[in-house]
């Protein structure tokens, strides 16, 4: 089946976003926990979150300030900082549940039933059900003039994962952790390994590690 | 088990590659396809493609230009056009490999066993064996400054998908397709459905669609 950009172009609204949404395969699937200068929390899903880099420890998402998620990027702008929490398989129907759009005086965690857990100075709530946590500082901005939307970076500084799911070399198994991936808009997913790979070389076949 | 800023930075410098890349949660895979001026073709895995809109369709990845990446970089700048195709599990072990470090006069596709598939009026080179192939065209450039990357949105022009993995309201069920999904830097894995869920309103609970 082909389709061009032409095609795209004449799709219906809500098909062409669900289409368009499957096309990058899958995707993480992260809780970001904001609070405001009032203590008015809030929790968001996203499903944009990606490694930049190891060091310093960089992770960035792409945030639609004209969608539900404008309170966590107001948030943490005001802030510097903010939680990604993963989506597990015991969580992801209340995280899903948090892309309704409630009014800024409503939390998420009250309204979904996630339970806040605040650390001793850091400013954001992290989600207590998840098993992966990460505490982030905002670090830098970039505007996609292309459709209006952030990309935003920031510096991870504290992280929690249950001890039973770092390897020896450093992977974290998040498999294991229960963690989910994401399809289009609203399909979550469990994994199943396939393999491990060795590191490539131009003249060594590849082994599973 | 809690990690902060100090402890990632005394990790040992591999450990700590591993660990923060797992941090993010599931990744996409997708093969990049580039060809230069000269009709030199080169094949990339990339982990960094995610969503930026549906209207116009626009997806990004994130680019190490002193990496391996470094060619893809060149090549699509050159011609303005590059493709990105879903890597199955059908060619898993051979999308690892392409990340090994080839010189720019050996191309990927023949050293991995991949073959170049070519779309009249359209620059770059697909690959015949993946289920999914997106051709996009290069649209804005982000010089990541605090860690040296570079950040590159494409338009969606071209898609080809199986015609039984588009449902009637344009999700994409990657899963049927073989999409794998990756965690880490080598880790590979399938997908199985957990359940697909109802767009999320306020008052309204979720349901299994």
């Amino acid at each position: 089946m082909y389709i061009d950009r032409q095609a795209i172009e004449q799709m219906e609204h809500l098909y062409r976003v669900a289409f368009i949404n499957s096309l990058s395969g899958f995707k993480s699937a992260n809780l970001l926990g904001t609070v405001d200068n009032q203590r008015r929390t809030n929790l968001s899903i996203v499903s944009s979150c990606v490694h930049i880099g190891a060091h310093p420890p960089l992770l960035a998402m792409v945030i639609r300030p004209h969608s539900v998620d404008r309170h966590s990027l107001e948030n943490l702008l005001e802030t510097g900082e903010y939680t990604l929490n993963h989506v597990s398989d015991d969580i992801f129907r209340q995280a899903h549940q948090t892309s309704a759009r409630y009014p800024k005086d409503t939390s998420e965690f009250g309204a979904t039933g996630l339970t806040e857990l605040w650390q001793e100075g850091f400013k954001a709530p992290y989600v207590q059900e998840a098993s992966i946590r990460l505490g982030l500082q905002f670090r830098e901005h970039h505007h996609l003039e292309i459709n209006k939307t952030e990309f935003i970076i920031g510096e991870i500084m504290q992280v929690w994962v249950p001890d039973d799911c770092v390897g020896a070399d450093g992977l974290v198994d998040i498999e294991k952790a229960g963690t989910v991936a994401l399809s289009g808009l609203d399909r979550y997913h469990r994994s199943e390994q396939l393999a491990r790979l060795s590191y490539a070389k131009p003249d060594r076949p590849l082994e599973d590690i």
